[in-house]
């Protein structure tokens, strides 16, 4: 068995297969061409933050561990090629030296590349990709060469509230990357994307002290949400002092003599800058899949079956960001890089290479986030995922509490439904809300799996006491509106 | 539409009614015979506890608003006769008067009452039950006479945390009787039954700043858990300064010469008390139906169809507290007296009494709830439950985190499932845990509610990022081990 790669994916299959196979009956190398294993890449904004006290902590296993357990990690090794008739991989060592290694299997799980559009200045000094450890540890480098001070850990919701620069506060970015820290002015942060690494970097920058702007071309933050519920976001986020910059594409980024970022221009503005945060998503890495003729869906991820076996090629499997996952209610495939899909896929190839049998079912696309003390969630299709697979529908958006109003913190929320029109089936749900409000997308996420209706959720035997829930949970009012909206639609 | 009963069941299925039909097509009238209507049972402990301001928060709809809705209110009105041939029901007003009232469709709402057994001075003053709105504001002068002050509000999470008497306190109830608050020394409360409400209560009297002591016959607090989960609420309990005497029957509340309460004595004990809280549970409060000749299920409450019909009688309905609900994972009835369902059944009642139609579809024994910040909860059947219902099964426990274990406020919880042996299909659920335990188990209520296997619990698409949970939910640890036991089995 050949993995290729050594995050969530490739390394999940790897300790997978050995728990199922002694080392008599499988032999299993990985090949890595970073330093690292098993990290989590999701908690890299949170390690920017502060909320997380070392690098160390990302790491689930590194490689010495997962050799211990029987598993050949090498690591500073990139795979440079994939010959599937002659079932063997080549593999460029650190010292450029190229090596054939044969396989029975093969595990394709190269992860995701960051966008970065080809715009000026996009490779200047000051300007941060937050893909992987070595770009969180350059960017909290430079955090800590502008006098950035990490904030006291462990208090994660909590956020400085308004806008962090003072008013009338006319000085230039030059001024503040002058005066850093030690002249106590603030430093301006523009991150690039209003996504979900775009929020959450915006958290990790106001967390360090930033003044931050966020800029993205579509209308609304969270494009992983309905326009409405991104526009809940965004007044959110400018309460916390965060300025957003909507509907304006950037089109530089303009740097000063010494070479280091200065702003971020956009088609309507500039905006100072000393430091820049690329949030911008990610495409899935498969060009040496490509290259092997192994066959690509439309987001450009590989293919597989339910078994994560690339679709024709009976000993390469595939799983983690490279690939497209089928979405369970369209039938459709899509790239939806998450780490929990990721670990989900390398256990289901590690149990199917050593003999074993799991599948994939497929997802729903379930994603929940935050900012700061805002939760955002979603499940099943927005609207126009649900009209784009030809399916017609009622929406409905109501306002509840997380606990019984009269409990002490309930925290209001918004929750968005649609259903399918006639048969009432759930197709996807979104909610936005403070305090325990993000988790509540999986009651849906489970019931829209189901197959049941509005009216269905609307009489599930979910847990109620006051300080959990109204006696109807949030998710249910909803479904109760939906309901009544899906009859009244006809 | 006559209804008996103006709490939840009764008063959701009048107002749904009265929204589904106008003045001329429906005449509703409801009888209450206390002065309250659509309050929150649920929320008293809190109210006791401080954490609700006052009596009035408890109370989603007075008489006069329901009146103002269109619905005839008559407080203080009790029914003392069904006449289902006749159609009519009889009313006796405060001033003892009778009438009767004829009916097209009886809604039956009595709910429960709690269980009070006949001990030796169970009715001695300072002995108080928390079962509706008189209770409590009983409860609450008798703390006030006691100087036992509130807490500040807005900190329903936090309690006091180690025992609250000072060690080598050797004083008796009567030195602390005397001395109260003025003096400093700790009062006491013994609470008995350490169900749902006696965990609740408790909770509240740790924050009036009792010294408390919760006594039961059962091993172990919650018998709506196992007993190893329930085991974990213990351990809790004592960390908190709750003493626990378990597998101990109470067989006297002693009085003093005054008459006033001065310990509980249990087969084992004597455990001194300035202030007794009976939490026993409820019986359905069924004697005047039962008197009409309607059927009673095995626990003494009526027995309705999936429209929330009385069985065998067209005009006649019944839900809340009064009624046996339908388990959907067994077939049988049982009493399971809560809120949500009561809610839900009023909003069918209304519906059908209305001429819409809507069923409810049956429980899966969901049920949560916390003492201080240890949050308790339950879906499916125990394993007692299961052995019942000729169910066989493999049952996991598992230890996971609310969050990422890298990110701050990431705290332990305990979950147990049950899955059939053989199919792997779920049958069950217990959390014990910290922060956002208790209301994950809805995520296995659905699950479950659907007929889905361990393994399909596995591979559900659920909200993950580090602030809100592990890449693996907890419950999905829980199912991936559960999942594999199944197969162990064989």
């Amino acid at each position: 068995m050949v993995v290729i790669g050594g995050d969530a994916a490739g390394m999940s299959a790897a300790a997978q297969a050995r728990r199922l196979s002694s080392a008599d009956e499988l032999d299993i190398v990985a090949f890595e061409r970073g330093a690292f294993t098993s990290y989590s890449a999701c908690g890299i904004p949170y390690w920017v933050a502060g909320d997380v006290g070392d690098r160390e902590q990302l790491i689930a296993r590194d490689p010495d561990e997962h050799r211990r357990r029987g598993i050949d990690v090498r690591t500073h090794t990139e795979i440079t090629r994939i010959d599937t008739d002659g079932r063997r991989v080549l593999a460029r060592a650190r010292d450029g030296r190229e090596e054939w290694h044969g396989y029975d299997d093969l595990v394709i799980a190269t992860g995701a590349v960051p966008l970065r559009p080809p715009l000026p200045g996009i490779d200047a000094e000051g300007v941060h990709g937050v893909q992987n450890l070595t770009d969180g540890a350059a960017l909290i480098d430079a955090l800590d060469r502008l006098g950035a001070p990490a904030p006291a850990p462990g208090d994660g919701d909590s956020c400085p509230v308004g806008d962090a620069r003072a008013p009338g506060d006319t000085r230039t970015a030059d001024d503040a990357r002058t005066a850093g820290r030690r002249g106590g002015g603030p430093l301006r942060a523009v991150v690039v994307g209003a996504g979900y690494i775009g929020i959450e970097m915006a958290e990790a920058m106001i967390r360090r002290g930033f003044t931050v702007t966020v800029v993205d071309q579509a209308a609304e933050p969270m494009t992983t949400l309905d326009p409405d519920m991104g526009a809940l976001v965004r007044e959110a986020m400018n309460g916390m002092g965060i300025e957003t910059v909507m509907g304006d594409p950037v089109t530089e980024i303009e740097t000063g003599d010494d070479g280091a970022v200065r702003a971020v221009r956009t088609e309507n503005g500039r905006h100072p800058a000393d430091l820049v945060v690329l949030g911008l998503g990610t495409r899935p890495q498969t060009e040496l899949a490509e290259a092997a003729g192994l066959p690509l869906g439309p987001s450009g991820g590989l293919l597989t079956d339910r078994a994560m076996r690339v679709r024709g090629h009976r000993h390469v499997w595939a799983g983690g960001d490279c690939v497209e996952v089928e979405h369970r209610l369209t039938g459709d495939t899509r790239h939806i890089p998450l780490g929990t899909h990721a670990n989900k896929h390398g256990q289901v190839i590690g149990a199917n290479i050593a003999g074993d049998y799991a599948t994939f079912p497929g997802v729903v696309g379930t994603a929940v986030s935050k900012v700061c003390d805002l939760e955002i969630a979603r499940t099943g299709l927005l609207e126009r995922e649900a009209t784009a697979a030809g399916l017609q529908f009622v929406t409905v958006t109501v306002e509840a509490t997380s606990r019984a109003g009269y409990y002490p913190g309930a925290e209001p929320m918004r929750v968005k439904l649609l259903a399918e029109r006639i048969t009432g089936r759930l197709l996807g749900a979104q909610i936005v809300g403070r305090e325990v409000a993000a988790k509540r997308v999986d009651t849906v996420a489970v019931a829209l799996t189901a197959g049941m209706t509005a009216a269905d959720l609307t009489m599930l035997d979910l847990g109620y006491a006051p300080p959990f829930s109204p006696v109807w949970d949030p998710v249910q009012v909803a479904a109760r509106k939906a309901a009544a909206a899906v009859r009244a639609e006809g």
